[in-house]
């Protein structure tokens, strides 16, 4: 299934554990603190299961969301990026 | 529908426009960059363009999912609070 995993994590070295966590689970990055891709029901688990061993009882918030190919085709994204220095 | 919304911006007054625009339409916030709750189809439709109204030019990355119910009863949400301090 395809799901997003979303979260709000204010120590650095903490957060970038999680990002790794993420890619190595074969998810993309799709904003800052938010990636989004394919696991299986196990995998899912696995991966919350990693996430919430990292943080501890550090400050954190992870939310993961399933997202079914019905409720993809009615997403909407907006993207604008940095406008490069005009020289 | 529900749906959650997720947005990095990095001007810090964008980004309170953005979040009052989720609150306008009885959003409740999940993380400091994310919003969820019911909208009805137009609704979606009419945030999601006050949203790219809103941001303009200026850099940002706005995503909605709708998350039907089926896809919310298997999110998983951990939440770890800032600890007060000892005294």
């Amino acid at each position: 299934m395809n799901c997003i995993i979303i979260y709000d994590i204010v120590d650095d070295n903490l957060r970038n554990k999680i990002a790794d966590a993420c890619l190595d689970f074969g998810l993309q990055r799709v904003q800052y603190s938010a990636f989004f891709g394919e696991l299986s029901h196990n995998q899912k688990e696995t991966l919350f299961k990693r996430i919430t061993r990292l943080i501890g009882d550090k400050e954190g918030n992870v939310q993961i969301y399933p997202i079914c190919e019905k409720d993809l085709a009615l997403k909407q994204v907006h993207i604008m990026k940095k406008k490069t220095d005009e020289k």
